[in-house]
């Protein structure tokens, strides 16, 4: 730390990427990536605006907002594009929060939630899960917080019916509630439809998952023209050319090849279901998870052991060394090879660890 | 404005862009683009990713930034990348400001100082540039204020002197000096070496201008390594991944290629000082830019009226509508074709408005 930096960031303790190995080979199922190439639509597209560089991008990346808007059912001014989805998610803390306006989520969740509170200076409440992991929406109701929930959450994959996201709305209608629907194209299902119904809801969203954009960075949110209005004042007084030229072209491509998408989401769901039930019968306790990867946690072998077994056998889970779930790991779901790859390794650790 | 939104954002101005017309096809002459297309190298370097989209980028952006740490003679520690210069501007304005350390910049300069400023809380000072547009150093000397000076300054592509900035760093030890040297590579000297010496200097650089990637989104900062670790707190606390997988490949591959920027920049310079010359032949009067653009006015016709005659040729310009400058054009320095036709289109309004 410099003698410069500012008092108000002095104890900020940053956010801790998943690993991002250089140079071993490895199978990597740590950080919720998708197993698949990206569509050769989104391909072809950016790699036609490589010869576009020398030009600003459209700041208002009109034509990529548009594609979404028509995609999610809602217009134009409802979608706010940005450089990944934790761009979005700070953005929300920024607009939404401060420091009398404090923000609740749960104790389990995203680990970057309380990162953001902590750097805009907002007071937060962790609001512990069930023992079972559940969310129990008694909770989040008429507490006068802005409200961070990830569904399906993270790392347990668990989801919220929208009757339940829907109770939180209507019990909180002075205070927005940001539901982080990272995951939900694996089998939940989204809250979008509500914007029209609830002023007071922003939906975050991002490519980096379903549509295997993870290294191109895009996410958006969608919520009602007011609130995004507010989002785009903060964007245009933080970065206006927030996303790149070959990044805008390759979400349009994408966006042009969505039964791509739809059956690669297929797919992880099918792969999901099958290692889920291999797990179980190798004793593996799992949750109720609806995303591109499984939480589980086994009687015999604690969750780090398990994740350094894995990584000397060249498989990389992801290990949160954390109060409730340092048992678990958590697994992202590749491919039926990948998945029968660690599924052979995991026995094998069962069995050095008897 | 939505009832959400802070009450700290609720008289926040964003900045605005110039203008990126989409549709008529303008010769743009208005936002300091390269007129050349990106080197070859940087291409193929983006295109050969786009096969990896699947995959998050490298957070910590290693073998690019090794690659910018070379160039410019310093350690990988002293340097950090980011998603263009403003977000590097803006992470400084989080670490090295706030409400209690205020900042200071000249009142003629690039108009995001002020909006990261209003943005982060930080009450600052805007110092009148002298009648002539230079910086008096003497105003910046024992301020006790994070100071930002864009050298070649914008838009008047004015400069300060390698001995000048050192006067202001020996004068301000306590406090940080942020020098904005996106246009350096077209005639001016970079303070980069300078930060071996002086823990207080903070040099910004963007890939939009010399480098023909305005439109991937590359900048960096580079300062001592303390200052570098306070940037990186706050880089891993608001966007850890914040560079795309095809913009890090294009900025290594550009690196790799140049002999081609040297060129282009030549180039540029020329166009610049053949420009000028012919301007003042037909009454302009210009500030003496080492930039990619001219600071031009001209006695009988007023700066909007220039602005707004030479939109209707189809040759875009800018013009801010502030004290003091509102007389002026700023002009980017394009293909010397592209001069060619806006001296022609120049002399056309200067004689419809005799």
């Amino acid at each position: 730390m410099s003698r410069f930096f500012s008092d108000k960031y002095k104890k900020l303790v940053p956010y801790t990427p998943g690993e991002q190995p250089k140079d071993t080979q490895y199978i990597k199922l740590n950080t919720n990536e998708s197993p698949f190439p990206p569509s050769e639509k989104a391909i072809i597209a950016a790699l036609e605006e490589t010869h576009n560089l020398q030009l600003y991008p459209d700041p208002e990346c009109r034509k990529l907002t548009e594609k979404v808007a028509e995609l999610c059912g809602v217009e134009y001014e409802n979608v706010l594009m940005t450089n990944g989805s934790d761009e979005i998610l700070n953005f929300a803390f920024m607009a939404f929060c401060d420091s009398k306006n404090g923000a609740a989520f749960p104790d389990i969740s995203y680990g970057f939630y309380s990162v953001f509170a902590e750097l805009n200076n907002v007071p937060y409440t962790e609001i512990p899960l069930k023992d079972d992991f559940s969310i129990d929406i008694n909770d989040y109701k008429g507490i006068n917080k802005t409200i961070f929930i990830a569904n399906p959450n993270a790392p347990t994959g668990m989801t919220l019916s929208l009757e339940q996201i829907e109770e939180i709305l209507k019990t909180n209608p002075d205070r927005v509630v940001v539901i982080d629907e990272a995951y939900v194209d694996f089998g939940a299902e989204s809250c979008i439809p509500l914007t029209k119904k609830y002023d007071n809801l922003l939906v975050c969203q991002t490519f980096s998952k379903s549509r295997s954009m993870a290294g191109a960075r895009l996410g958006f949110g969608v919520g009602s023209a007011d609130l995004i209005a507010d989002l785009n004042t903060v964007k245009y007084s933080t970065n206006p050319y927030n996303i790149n030229r070959m990044t805008m072209a390759a979400g349009i491509g994408v966006l042009n090849d969505e039964a791509y998408t739809r059956e690669n989401c297929a797919e992880i769901a099918r792969n999901r279901e099958y290692t889920t039930k291999k797990l179980n019968e190798i004793g593996f306790i799992t949750t109720d998870s609806k995303s591109n990867f499984i939480f589980a946690k086994h009687p015999d072998v604690d969750g780090k052991v398990i994740y350094e077994s894995l990584k000397k056998k060249g498989i990389l889970v992801r290990h949160f060394s954390k109060p409730r779930i340092s048992d678990y790991v958590r697994i992202t779901v590749g491919t039926s090879e990948q998945m029968t790859a660690l599924l052979f390794a995991l026995k094998k650790v069962l069995e050095e660890n008897k």
